[in-house]
């Protein structure tokens, strides 16, 4: 499965790498305007949640829930947008974004409405240090990496 | 759990009903540019996939795919869009949009782009008409309701 698995180049562009599990990686959005994470299953050409196997399914289902609680345990936030879109990179991907009635989205969706701020040395030390306890939470569900 | 459990006014004000399982209810979202459905889990004060009990949220998952898939098996469609928001609307609720590139929001997400439009009876009708398939496979995975 992982073996000819390649990260879609427009997802490494625009995402910091936190950590891996068996099934999936574990990306930073590189917009400091929110907390965002993405999971991506190292599945070939998979779109569609329902297009992993159903253990995969469960298994991806335990990380994002692992590090949806955490990530509102570390940041507080409103409320956690969970979705998966793929209009743009088809290369199944979940977002989770802490949402706060403050941020500059709310209360519509973050997607497609502010240009990204990307983290400079000193906010992404910062953030990396904050995600410790997610990244944590998410090795914790999914086992060690590859 | 389904005791005190009553839906969200506002998602009671924008769909219609179509099915109902032990875990969840099955509505359609009224706007009769793309098809769209909500996953409503009958639990009192969740607000996150997180919070559900381990095997809730492996069952919301388990309808969420079966809905997913017969979606995209009825309707065609270049993506299928699944997210939870909840940012106007706390109460669970999960989003299952077909998206088409010839959609009026593609290929940016859909909420609070164009106002929706209302079905009528005819449309109604039809759209229900072909959903048939995609609430028996949501009734497999679900069980009978309440």
């Amino acid at each position: 499965m992982a073996g000819e698995f390649a990260l879609h180049e427009r997802l490494a562009a625009d995402t910091w790498p936190l950590a891996e599990s068996r099934l999936s990686l574990l990306r930073l959005m590189d917009d400091q305007q929110y907390p965002w994470l993405l999971l991506v299953p190292k599945c070939l050409d998979v779109r569609e949640i329902h297009e992993l196997t159903e253990g995969d399914q469960h298994q991806l289902l335990n990380e994002s829930s692992a590090i949806g609680r955490a990530l509102l345990a570390e940041f507080g936030g409103d409320k956690l947008n969970v979705a998966a879109l793929g209009n743009q990179v088809p290369q199944l991907h979940l977002h989770h974004v802490v949402r706060f009635e403050e941020d500059p989205a709310w209360p519509g969706p973050i997607w497609g409405v502010h240009p990204p701020l990307a983290y400079d040395e000193q906010t992404l030390a910062t953030v990396k240090e904050r995600l410790r306890p997610v990244i944590d939470c998410f090795e914790q569900a999914g086992g060690t990496g590859a």
